[in-house]
Order: structure tokens, then C-alpha cells, then sequence
């Protein structure tokens, strides 16, 4: 009988990809993917079979995953950063709906709040949301309140989608409504390629951040009132020094 | 020169552990963690010096480690989940301060977030806050004010530290405010021992959670407006069935 594995396969090297998430396409016959995702992996797993789809066929690429998988083989779905947290695990149960078959087994994997938060220092101590800016499937006054409400009860803010081609002021529009409520010197910064080629940090100001060409492999950190830069890195501290 | 690294295992198991932590961890010579989590990663790396301290010794827990560093030693501190989130990266920061020695690494690894999420479906496909129940370093009032914005702006929420011996009713009254906010049969989810022995996973409604007997190792999911539960996996969904 097939199997469908959901991998997260993080941000994209090997190095900070999990064990079992480099076991299951070690395993697979197919992996199938955003091309983009799917090349991350090519070269380390050359005898697969690789499907790919574009970016916006996140369905066809979820039926054309379990149709594999129902056919008797082993696929494995790649999905950058985690495989649920704006990953297609959830889309693949959608579209499985109530049936015993095929066999899916969710892999979770590191997501950008986690790998970007790192490579800044420690911005995620502390609670924090994680709000993404694409209203290519939410509506912007939804984005606009979960900003809002995250500001205002002082959660740390990890952003992710916060421009791409078709939307390219998208982080200057979040920027002004947080601005409304958090002061322009709030702490904040960017990782942008994380663990791949090209990989950079910047810390800068909510007033800076507002100003940021941002684009779509960038993942965007707001601090929350306690955010400070120590020595270049972007820290919330957790309390435990006053213990 | 030595050096200290920050190591996000993971729930506990190797195989949820990234490449780079378990080299991180083989290229140590000592390994600091609090008692538990070295604990788990004993057995896989026997050859490494020990240093453990009690739960609530954290600062002392990260000044032993960059002492450790400092004296020239290759020292891993290990976090259970990530490093970052929650875990001793920022007080590393903090403690070091402005100095430039000794240098500190930072490795991500998968937090309850992504690993409980992918036990119980996929309940993060879209926005959501992670909020910890421990009131030892935050005020409740600001817990509750969290709680209450995350609910108010149909966030999914993930609850870390819902319940210790020491507060055996903090997911009874986290409850009640959001039931505030949000309808009794709202899909909600419980991880526990995720990817230790003893693993197990519970769907609920939010009416139901409000009951559940939580302890220290339970991630607790509360799903937002549109969660659901699909042939016993708790999704829900990003929105790429309507595209």
C-alpha cells in the first residue's frame, strides 16, 4: 500500500532538516513539490521521481500527492520550513477527507520563526503570533486585526509573506497599523534566506522596518516591549533574571 | 577558543532532532542542560562531561556553560523543543552581554508548535499566537489580556506550560476566559509526550479542554473559527480549496 509523507524540510539545507525528515525522501519513490522546494532537495535525493507544480496549484499538487500515494507508491511532499504551519499537511487531510486511504503521515519540520529566530539571536523568549501578509487567501482587514491585537496585548510578532512581486508595500501597510501602536524605536529585524545561499540578518527599528524592501524569502521579527539589541543580537528576555 | 552552542533538540527523540544539532551535540565535549533534557540525549552521546542544574536554576544553568566556554571547552546546552522559543538562547545573550567572547551559537529546533501540530493534524495551517500558562516570570494579567486578544482576533492558539503541580488549574482558567470569547464545541486539541515514550494525542472541544487534567508535558491547541476535525486530524484549513 502507498503512503503519503507531509515533509517539512525546514529552511532548506541539509543541515536543519531533521532526521526523520531526511529518512522519509530518503524512503520515497516520488517527491513531489513547489519546483522551488523540490530543488532544494533534487540534488541529495537524485533517484526519486520528482513532480512539480506551480506556486498557486497547492490543490493539484496535494491530489496529485495522495493519487500517488493510492496508486502504491511512497511519496513525500516537500514543503519549506514546517509541513503544517502554512504547509500543505492540512490541505492534504482537506482533500482526503473522511477516507482510511492512503496512509498520511505529517513530518514536522523547522519553520521560519524558529531558524530565523536564530539567526537573529533570541527575539522569541517570549509569547509571540505569527500573522502572515498574504491576503491571497484572507481577507486584509482579518490581517489587520490580528496585527492590531498582537501589538496591543505586547506579543512578540513573527511576519512571514510580508511583500512579494504583487505585493510590494504590504510591510509598510502592516508597519503603519503597528505604528499606531507601538513606538518607532521598537526592536526588530529581518532574516532573509535562511540556510541558503545569499543568507542575511539586519536589526532595525519599526520606523526603519517601515521602509524595508522587503521581498518574499524574507521573514520579518517585531519585538515586543522588552525586545532589546544586545552585542547585535535581537533578544526578548524571558524574565529569568529576575528570579 | 571555546565556544558555547544553544541546542534545540527537539521533542526528546533522536529522530525529531536536526543534522545540525546532533553534529553540535557530537562535536561537544561538554553537555549542560537541565537534568531532563540531558537526560535524553545522554544514552546517544555517553563520551561528553554531564553539567546539569535544577528547573528554576536557569541563569546559573547559562553562566556554568560560558564558563565552561570561556575556560576554552566546546560546550552544548541543550533546550528540549527549540533553543529559542522559551528556551536559554536569550539569557546566554543577556548574561554575556556586550562581551564578544565567548562566541555562542544559536541552533533551532523543532518547538511543541510544529512537532504537537503534526501529532494532531494541522491545526497551524494559518495565523496564531503561542502563549505560556506560566505565570513564575509574567504577570497573569498579561497572560489573560493575551489570551483574550488572540481569541478576539480568531487566532489559533498554542498553549505552552498549561499546567505544573504548582498550578493545577491555569488551563481551567485560561479556558474560561477564552469560552468568554470563543463557543463551547470550538475544535481543540492535546499533545502530550510528544516523540517520548507514552506519547499521546486527544481531540476535544474547548468546552471539554476546560476539564482536561493537564500536566507539564501537554501542548494544548485551541483552533481558530474555521478548525475542524477530519477523520480524527485536527485541521484547519488555509483557504486553498476556494482558489
Amino acid at each position: 500500500m502507498g503512503k503519503l509523507t507531509v515533509v517539512g524540510i525546514g529552511p532548506g539545507d541539509y543541515e536543519n532538516m531533521t532526521v526523520r525528515a531526511d529518512r522519509a525522501l530518503r524512503e520515497s519513490q516520488v517527491i513531489v513539490g513547489y519546483h522551488v522546494y523540490v530543488d532544494l532537495v533534487r540534488e541529495r535525493y537524485p533517484d526519486k521521481e520528482f513532480l512539480t507544480t506551480p506556486m498557486t496549484r497547492e490543490a493539484d499538487r496535494c491530489r496529485m500527492a495522495l493519487e500517488e500515494a493510492r496508486a502504491g507508491k511512497q511519496v513525500a511532499m516537500v514543503c519549506s520550513g514546517d509541513s503544517g504551519i502554512y504547509g500543505m499537511a492540512g490541505l492534504v487531510y482537506e482533500l482526503r477527507g473522511g477516507a482510511a486511504e492512503p496512509e498520511v503521515e505529517v513530518v514536522p519540520g523547522l519553520t521560519a520563526a524558529c531558524s530565523g529566530a536564530a539567526l537573529l539571536g533570541a527575539p522569541l523568549t517570549h509569547d509571540f503570533a505569527v500573522i502572515s501578509l498574504s491576503d491571497r487567501l484572507t481577507p486584509w482587514e482579518k490581517i489587520e486585526a490580528r496585527l492590531t491585537a498582537a501589538a496591543e496585548s505586547d506579543l512578540s510578532i513573527v511576519l512571514y509573506n510580508p511583500a512579494s512581486r504583487g505585493r510590494p508595500d504590504y510591510l509598510r501597510r502592516a508597519c503603519e497599523i503597528l505604528l499606531d501602536k507601538l513606538p518607532a524605536d521598537r526592536p526588530c529585524g529581518v532574516a532573509r534566506n535562511i540556510g541558503r545561499e545569499g543568507e542575511t540578518r539586519e536589526l532595525l527599528t519599526l520606523g526603519a522596518l517601515r521602509d524595508f524592501a522587503a521581498d518574499m524569502f524574507c521573514t520579518v521579527f517585531v519585538g515586543n516591549s522588552q525586545t532589546k539589541g544586545i552585542g547585535g543580537q535581537l533578544v526578548t528576555p524571558r524574565g529569568y533574571r529576575d528570579v
